[in-house]
């Protein structure tokens, strides 16, 4: 089993802090030590960092915790392998371009002979079951809709693919398009919304704290989400299961 | 106007050599200060470092002059923002997926009045004329070609495709999919091929030397394609106006 990690807000916000904590458990606070990475999205353009080791000793994972790249939408993923062998095209998260956007996803779960009929639009590269469910929502979302659409309307969709693939086994996705992050659990997920009056937190990872009303404004709007709680002193909230949620301008939006 | 570099191996090489020099000419030795970027194929994955600002300052930059990186295709760009402002979506290198594999591609050059018919399969995300171009010609190679096609008969493709572009401005450009590296010049592009017996270097933008029989074995190949000479006391082999090459295994394949 994989950890994922996203981030929502309202404002380019610096990941660091999180990713500090959630870096650790790629090979040194739990044994996910089969690639990682981590997507950022700064307006319709997006990075992409992925590495096939261990999180907690790559030079990338190092760069990203100095380098203060302040982003909307940000999805990472620690990769313990299942299926599929510790090589780069096996990394998440997975970035595909459609109707002119691009779409990041990451997958934590494991789903049993799922070969679902691609019909030739978005093929994977790598042999994960995960972008396999990637590519055949990008390709079920491209029947539905003839470009981008709106947010609800996207998830609306999403309500009714979800299932179809988590059938197969466990489905914890993360997805964004910049505009929203879409975060699926079948298993395990939870998230938590920081906003003012911003307080510390403390890591559960490593021993850091934050005093997150000094990197802050009183209207900004901050979500996390991840696999398990990244902080001891926050009020996480955990997903049921089959739940999907959509996150805005770092905030539930159907909630 | 940009700045193109390629590296074409028949053995996973490291880059930090050419790349250290060219990355002078992102704000230090040459005025191409709006975005650089770097895309390394790893077996099929690929890795893509993009950075909105002067490459010569980029953390990221830094990174990769100091990270052995080892890859037998790499291709990395330089920008002087002529269409499209400097942001990240209109970095280069590109990179769209196409029958499960990745492909790249980065642009010298403007294109007047480009504005292709796409029919929607791929879709440009910035606004550059470089990336309707790239998403042109791999809609055009996918009406040709039902999947992956053999180097040479890709090269063929190519070469019908690629003046039908050039009419519109300069079009020097650089594409791969990981298995070969081809290379087109309108105006300016030149090549060296390295083999045994490996001899010294020195850097045509930075006072360094290298000394490949240090760093190589006697059956390793190398091709590096540049815009203007890298090295100040190397052979390199100027394009001629509208010459399309294909690089294999470290060579020149088609002569």
């Amino acid at each position: 089993m994989c950890q994922l990690l996203g981030m929502n807000c309202n404002t380019p916000t610096d990941i660091r802090f999180s990713f500090t904590g959630f870096a650790q458990r790629g090979g040194r606070t739990d044994h996910h030590a089969d690639g990682w990475g981590i997507a950022f999205f700064e307006g319709r353009g997006a990075r992409l960092f992925i590495d096939p080791g261990a999180a907690c000793d790559s030079p990338v994972a190092e760069l990203i915790a100095r380098y203060p790249i302040k982003s909307r939408n940000v999805i990472s993923h620690i990769r313990k392998a299942t299926v599929g062998a510790a090589v780069l095209e096996n990394c998440h998260p997975f970035v595909r371009e459609q109707w002119g956007r691009y779409w990041v996803f990451a997958h934590n779960g494991d789903l049993k002979d799922y070969a679902p009929r691609l019909h030739g639009r978005l093929c994977p590269v790598g042999d994960t079951d995960s972008e396999r469910a990637f590519c055949w929502l990008m390709q079920e979302l491209a029947k539905a809709h003839a470009g981008v659409p709106a947010v609800d309307e996207l998830t609306r969709t999403l309500a009714e693919l979800t299932p179809q693939v988590a059938r197969f086994g466990t489905f914890n996705f993360l997805l964004s398009n910049g505009q929203a992050l879409w975060a699926h659990a079948s298993t395990k997920l939870c998230y938590v919304e920081r906003r003012y009056p911003f307080a510390r937190a403390h890591l559960a990872d490593q021993d850091l704290t934050v005093d997150f009303a000094q990197h802050t404004t009183s209207s900004d709007r901050v979500a996390v989400i991840a696999t398990t709680p990244l902080t001891t002193d926050e009020s996480w909230t955990p997903f049921a299961p089959g739940e999907l949620k959509v996150f805005v301008d770092g905030a539930v939006a159907d909630g």
